[in-house]
């Protein structure tokens, strides 16, 4: 049975992990038969925002205590985990990938990713074992292996998608059914929210992505 | 089309709505056509749980804006919602159906329904829609409708089904792939993670309790 990680960012989609995403990758491993490994940096969000009004909040919340809640506890510290573990890893989208991950959301293409996060995709892709990527979380995986070139889709926005390039990615464009597959580097990513427009075609392309990441897992 | 409103208790298993039993309503009420409408009550939490540690936190959090976090944003105060505005109710499970919803998780069979939840629920049970409930939301489901002695499942627990006969309800036991029907008043209720093992298995109970609200809602 293989071991898929899942690299949560916190708990709701404007500060931490896409919950409908993580919640569809985890349906989609259990039903693919894969044993589920979630895990999350133990730092302070970036910022925490009220999800009714879009506002800031003056709170501060943890990233790994607050991901814990997408998997009812059962999660680990990503310092706990290495490479070998993991026979492949999925991140789900976000602003969290893409705020607390690594600073994206903020600097661009002069993001930083996370130490451990940085360390732990390029450990997987040294060793040949699948990445999967979701919603805005591939930008964050570009910019780990920005000297590798990773081909990568979040969708089709013009804008990200050119950051992307400056970054060193090559940004190929996807509707929200499918998913790009970078064979060299076996990377699988999807758009999911950043196109929607509903859970049920965010679903489509999640399902697909996790029967990828599995089937290359096993390969 | 027909509008199903989603009750929502905040966002996470131990102090607010189960996440993955309120994503998979979310998937399945998407793919049966259904038009959504998240609500939740605008009211303190009865408590902030760490979900790493498991332990109480010494914060406050909103239901209504932890709601907001599975709804991406899109959600209304209970308050502002009629059950002329809806063709039928899903309540999630999760701590918070027996702790903000009610107070069932602490005072049993002496709980005392939210009064704008009670009103909600007693409106759509007399014109007659149907309300679904998972995991331990038909608690609190039974309390809101005692003198009409409502028929519900929370899977095998005979604690807590006994707790429920006293409150005036009858308790069915099911297992978690299935659904209980109490024709009469249109209820629908699952076990979910009342007993688990996985997400895998939750979703075929929430899928069936999804499709029978639905068919009720239009027939």
């Amino acid at each position: 049975m293989a071991i898929i990680g899942v690299l949560l960012a916190g708990c709701g989609v404007y500060d931490g992990s896409e919950i409908h995403e993580a919640v569809l990758t985890l349906l989609a491993l259990d039903r693919a038969g894969a044993e589920i490994q979630c895990l999350a940096p133990d730092m302070p969000q970036r910022e925490v925002v009220n999800h009714l009004t879009g506002e800031a909040a003056a709170e501060t919340r943890n990233v790994l205590v607050e991901s814990a809640r997408i998997a009812r506890g059962n999660i680990k510290d990503i310092r706990e985990v290495s490479a070998a573990d993991l026979d492949g890893l999925i991140m789900p989208g976000g602003f969290g990938a893409a705020k607390n991950l690594s600073d994206f959301a903020l600097q661009g293409a002069a993001a930083t990713v996370h130490p451990e996060v940085k360390r732990l995709l390029r450990d997987l892709v040294a060793a040949g074992k699948p990445v999967g990527a979701i919603c805005i979380a591939p930008a964050t995986l570009t910019k780990a292996l920005a000297d590798m070139h990773p081909e990568v889709t979040i969708g089709a926005d013009l804008a990200t998608a050119s950051v992307i390039e400056a970054m060193g990615g090559r940004h190929r464009v996807c509707t929200v059914d499918m998913i790009h597959v970078d064979e060299k580097l076996r990377l699988v990513t999807t758009p999911a929210y950043m196109l929607g427009p509903g859970i049920k075609e965010v679903a489509v392309g999640i399902d697909k992505l996790v029967a990828e990441v599995v089937r290359l897992a096993g390969s």
